[in-house]
Parts: C-alpha cells; structure tokens; sequence
C-alpha cells in the first residue's frame, strides 16, 4: 500500500497491530519471549522499512546472544532492570544496565543479547528500521539447524568434544 | 562508531539515553509535548538508520498534522487512548482509535495527527527510520516561518481573507 | 524495461510523453495546473527513479503549499516570473523570484510553494527523482480529504474556530 | 544544506543557478555545447539526488554517444526537433524524433545520443537522479583519454588499422 | 529467497555455480570470452546484490571496452598477465599490468577494458555489486546495434567517413 | 576517489592489491587464515560498495561460523575442497561441497562456515557488495571479547555450566 494509491483496497487495520500490549508467558528454559509486530502481522509496513517487537523476561530471563540480518534496533524498555549488549567487529563488548523508561541501540548485523538479572519480570519494545528485520538466535542456529551443523565443525569453532557438542544440541533441541 | 572499529573513542553512553522514561509537562497551547531520542541526542545512532521519540498528551491534547520529511514513523502507546490518523496521497483519511499497547504506523512523508479524546493523559513512543528524522509541523510551518509565508499565498491557499491570516500568524507566534 | 533484457515487449514510446509540451487552463480556483509525467504516463520510467511535470500559472496563480513524500524537486521556469520557496525544519523560509531560464530546487519532503505575482502567465518543468514522487497539497489535504479530518483536529491545528474549519472545508470541497 | 538545520550559513541562492537561461554557442566540432547545472554550480543540491542541464544544437549538432556512470537522465526539448536514442545491455537501439515539449528518458549507466538533423537550433532541458551524474562522451574517453589508451586496444575493438586509430585521436584532440 | 522463510522451495543449488570452473575456448576475433555467474545462473542471487564471471584471454587477447551500468567490478588474475585500465570522467587514463593474484577495480559506470599482451593465456574472476550488473562493450554497442545507429550520429561523433563507419558495422556484425 | 574528478591525487595503486596473489601459513588452532583486501588495503574503494579476501585452509581447517555484519559473500575455490553451508533465519541449514571452480553464496548478514575435509590444502576468494563488509566470528565474539560477556549469559544460552563456560573462553584467548 505505502500510502499511496496503487493498491486497490486497504484499511485503517493494514497499519495496526494491538498483540504487543499484553505481556507473554515467559515459563521456558530461556524465561524469555518476543512478540513480533513486522510486515508478517501489519501487512501495511510493506516498503515502509520499520517494525517493532515486545520481549518479556522472567526473573533471570535471557534473550540469547542473536543477530538481526537487516536491521539497526532500538528498544525502549517498558519496565524492569536488564543488562544489554552488542559486540563490535573488533570483539568489544559494549554493554550497560538499563531501567524502565531507558532507550539503547544495537547496531546492524552485530551480536546482542539482554538478560534480566533483576527480581522482578522487564519489558520493551523493540523497534527495527526493517519492516521484516529477521532474527538468527546464535546458539540455536548452530546447535539446532536442521539438517544439523556438523560436529566437527561445532567441536572445532567451540574447542569442545564432540561429547559436548551432542549435549548442547540435545539441550537447545537440534539433532546429532 | 556504528559499531565498527573506525572510530577512536566511544562509549555505551553514546548507545544510550534516558530522557524518555518521564512524561514531560503538556500545559502549552495545544496540551502536547514531543520528546526526541535522535542523533542529537545519541551520537552512536550516527548512520545506524533508526531513532525514537515520546509524544505526552494532556486530555484533549493535540500533535498537530505534521510530517517527517526522512522517515517512517511506528508508535507503541504508552497510556491512554489516541485517534491517530494519516492522509494518503489521494487524500484519504487513514485513521483510528488506539489505546495503550497498540501499535500504529505513519507512512513515510505523509501528512499524520494524534488526539487525545479521552478524559486521562496519553503517551506513546515513536521509532523512525531515520536517525534524523526531521519534523514539519504544517501549521507552524506555514504561519510561524520566519520570514512569514506572505499572506497572498497563505490567503489564497486556504480561501480564507489576509485579516484571518493575519490572526492565525498571531496565535501560531508568526509575524504578519 | 529499465533498459535490460528482462522484459519481453517495449518501445521508444514508453520512454516517451508529448503532456507537456502545451499549456493547460489554469481557470480555476488557484490559477494553476500541474499535468505530470511520470510512469503513469511514461511506463518506461519503473525502476529508473526520474519524473517530470509542468506547471502553469495565471497571472496570480499559486501552486499551493505541498509536499512530495518521495523526492526532491528541481525546476526550470519556461516563462513568466515566479515566487517561490521552501521552508526547512527549523521554519526558515528560504525564498526567491525567479524568472525565465532559472533553476531552483525544493528538497525532499519539505513543503513549498510557487506564486506567479506577475502580469502575464507562467510555466515551469519540474523533475523529481522518483518515478512516482506523489503529492500532498496541505490545505486541501488538511480540509478536503474523505472521510474528513475532524473539526477538533483542524481546529486546534491552526487555533480558529469550528465554524471557520468548516468554511474553509467547504471552500476546498471537503465535507464538514 | 539539504533543508535541515545542520549547516550554519546558507542562502536562497544555494538553491539556484541562472546559467541555463541562455543558449550557449555551438560553434565548435559537434554543434553542440553543454551546460551543467550540478552540485558544483547549486552546492545547496548536496546529497539531494537531483541536477539539470542545459544543451544545445546547432542545425547537424550533435551530442555524441555518452553514459551517465550514475543517473537516469530525462529531457524536456525547449525548441527545435531531435533524434535521440538509447542502445540496451541487449544492443537494441531504441530510438526517436523527438519536437519541442516532448519528454524522453535515458535509463541509467546505458550509452545514449542526441542529433539535429532539423534545419534549426534545438535546445533541451536535461534533469538527472543524482546531484553529481558524470559523463563519459564514449569517442572521447577512448580516443582523446590522457595517458592514451594504445593503439593495439582500440585497433582491436573497433576492428580498424593503428593509422585510423592515430587519425581518429588526431581529429578529436588526443596523443598517439 | 534471500535466505529468509519467504520462498517455499529452495536448495543448496540455488546459490551455486559450476559453471566459471574451466577456461572457455577463445578462438573468436577479439581472443577473450566472458562467462557470467549472475542471476540468470544462480537464482538464489536474486536481491542479494553480488555476482561473479570468468574472462578468458588468448596471447593477444581483449576484453574491449565496456561498461557495466548498474555495478563497480572487482577482479582476481587466476593465471597470465594483463594490462588493465580505466578512463575517468575526466578523462585520465587509469593503468596498471597485473598478474597472477592481483587485485584490481574498476569504479561503477566507467569504461574500462582488459588486454592480455603475454605469450600465455590469462584469465580472471571478477566479482560485482549487482545480482545483474549488465554489460555494454561500446564498440559493438555503437556499430553492431539493431536497429543500427546511424551512419551520421557515427560519422561525427568519430570523425570518419560514412564509409569508414560501414567497414567497422561490417567486421564488427553490424547492418549499414 | 571514485573514478570522479573529485579527489586530488589518485594513482593506479590506489585500485590495486597483491596481497591476495599467495598463500598465507594455516599452522593455527582453525588450520586456517584469512586475507582481506578492503578499502583498509585498496583506498580507491571507498565508496565503490565492493572488496575481496583471500581464504586458505589447511586438511581439516575451519572459518568458524561467522556473519558479516554489512554485506552478501560470492565466492570461488582456488583449489581443494569445501564443505561450505549457511542457516537461514528458519534455522535450514543450506550446504554443500564443493571443489576448485565451483561459485557458492552466503546472503547478507547470515552465519555461515567452510571446512576443509579434504586431505589437501583449499583455498578460496571471496567477493563482498560492500568496501568495508566487518565480520564477526561467533564463538570468538562471544567467549574471547573484551570486556567478557558474562557467565550467566554464555551458560544460560548454550545450556553449559559455568566451568565449560570458563574452559571454552579460556581455549579461545577469552577472560573469565
């Protein structure tokens, strides 16, 4: 759609979403759950080039160390205490601890991840310059793809056995 | 910085900021106040393509019909209850009633206004597209510019005679 | 087309228009009338990021306040003198008079206008660079879109009265 | 400048050029003279994506096969009657005659020509999608290139002996 | 598909070419062939903006001059020596003989060629930013196009007799 | 410098580079290295949105799963061969072998890897639609920044215990 008149037939709900206003239940292994609000569910945002998303974090809730292909983010954090923070290039790592109201950025393509070490569960919403930002969750895209990644790649990127190479798959899901 | 190591001196800061956790006062004309977390603000958003921003709104409050020259604008309400709405360029009104949680989208460069019809305060944040989104708010840009917009233009524009030009330059701040 | 061998059937004529090359009436309620061509009219143009138009003006025509949410305006007057300007997102206005064989840009997204104060008619060809640069001219945008904006929107936007909205909606063909 | 309050000191005149007013002499080898209106003559036009030009054509002139490394280029014909062609990356020519108030299209980085063949001067106003396009006149840049590019390389492209290669550098200016 | 879930079905094979794995035969007039790896090969390409290709070059052989209007060329000596060059919009001649190994560039748009004035065979891959980076060798872009430009349009531009524009359209496949 | 007569001092070399033409030693813990030849290297590509490294595995090397965080990777095998694969942000993973001339792709911003399998040394050159493409090796950007990332965030995410934690940083030249 785009705003202009070149698809036939939109409306006012192409341009909205109402599934990020409820918190989601975070009882897994992680503690930890995101809630996408991208071109998948708002179709409008087609060529419009942002998206957001909501995670909620348990008590000690972890949004693993992941990547977004095509997309800066920005959070705001809606409440709760997390400890957030990306990786550079040259391997430093650039992290703080954020609070309710607060506002960080991770860079294009870099690894970031948060982790609610406080008591109490967080939030916030994430904003993406994508309309369809993708996400690669690290752990989870080495030790789960299907078919599997090989062990003698894991075991030599990791310097573990292939022992715990097959444990790790076996915790995150994946297959030996 | 952008997260490459190109950059001699940078720190999480530059990634960071906390102005806006707190609503800011809407005792002003129009019981609206906007509040920006761009690259004015945060250094580090330098090329990274994304910023944010807070909008308070007292009840009754208004962010006047207004457009953001570089960017899409996404907004996650806060508190309260806002009718937004967009024109596109076929002049249609895109437009709804939202309520805290839900989220909103704003074209790129169209003209867009949200209202708070509702007898409590509302709050939303706003990403963009953009580190340097950019802001035209049409009445103040058309009847506050300095130097003013001559009156035979603005007359003619809203077929309205240079005496209620002249009066709407006056309440906006403008000069004659 | 786009110049590759990807499409199967085209001809010169689609990179081709002849709407410009007349003046059109400009009988109207402004003065002025803008005859496009972009790849609407010049489907050669998809994918190739350039358009044109041509305006022409009474004496005392105006192009009203406007924006293109797509692209950045250069322009070169054909004859007649001309008003124009620009405001920035700061509200300078940045204006001049030009006349025939000039050249003056609007960048992108900004509103602008153009005013022909002479004694004889004016002409103008603009190019844009999109194929599709669109247009929102801001007092009809404000007061004739369907469904409308609302009174309480408009009224506080530009601080008059319910019942001057609805003159001047009523003035531009909009619905109260 | 780019119409955003970034650069301390600018002026209308950083937006505009009066250099395309006027028809430019064409008494030269070609007929045909060009006259750029870019970011070199309107520094206002940085990072805005757009340029015009002006050119003209003595009676037999002609703008000789060029490319634009980085723009599409549209034309609008002032006066006069033009045969104008683009070839595609599939050695189709595509091609017209083209009169006053016609608009045609060179899509971007592909070989294209003008030529006179009328019994009057003709002049075209040229706009393009970059503030800086560049240009390479194809017989020039081979021929006429500083150091020169060898005889053995043009002798074999062109298929012609080293002696038609030394008296093609001759007439256009260029060392053996 | 870009790898993210949005096409149904894709395998290793579509982000794969055998195809740039051996010389090709170079018994044609100008000793060279060019074997493309591009989207037309390697569908997977498609939005990922890189492809490849594999030049051959008899002794005496020549990529003649050429541009590619959508993307900068990288190239690696896989074997042999080459006089390689670039002309800028300037007109200045940029040169170099390069070898086994070496790494050159040609910038997005300009014309450049590629000369293999050894006693051996060379060959190089070159890599490009554009999934179609398109290709005009301006020779027969000019004298073997169909329909052909005209004799005038290259008569002048070269400043050679009519006849001399046929013998090159002959030899080089063109029509009169 | 851009192949534009902007920049004031230019030399051939400035779009050159031999650094890739040999070998470089594999006696390392991933049996493996690589040579970039990026606008650090080539100054001429700034802004030209291309650049190439070399890459040499010794029998059983590894490039560890990695992501570059700025560009799509081509690449094509010198000699030897590979088992190379990428995963989706579906988690498929997408690999093959593949052996001397064969072209493969790993899309922008997605982890991908090589290894060597083979009883011989491999060798391939990657290509890149960026002058500046960064990289991040995963395992490295996780256990062996600086400052660490914590414990709690390693152990939680790959599903290991403090002490493999500490074993892997120390393995990969990390802190605990």
């Amino acid at each position: 759609m785009n705003g202009f008149a070149c698809k036939a037939n939109f409306s006012p709900s192409d341009f909205f979403s109402s599934g990020l206003a409820m918190p989601m239940p975070t009882d897994n292994m992680l503690g930890f759950t995101v809630t996408p609000a991208n071109v998948m569910q708002i179709p409008g945002l087609n060529t419009l080039g942002v998206s957001m998303a909501r995670a909620d974090f348990a008590p000690g809730g972890l949004n693993p160390p992941h990547t977004h292909p095509r997309a800066t983010e920005i959070i705001f954090v809606l409440y709760g205490e997390l400890d957030v923070g990306f990786i550079t290039t040259t391997n430093v790592l650039v992290s703080m601890t954020i609070k309710q109201g607060d506002v960080f950025t991770f860079p294009k393509g870099l690894v970031h991840f948060q982790m609610n070490n406080g008591k109490e569960p967080a939030a916030f919403i994430a904003a993406f310059n994508s309309q369809n930002p993708g996400v690669q969750a690290i752990a989870a895209t080495l030790f789960a793809a299907m078919p599997p990644v090989s062990n003698s790649v894991l075991s030599k990127a990791f310097q573990i056995s292939y022992q715990e190479v097959d444990e790790i798959k076996s915790k995150l899901g994946g297959k030996p």
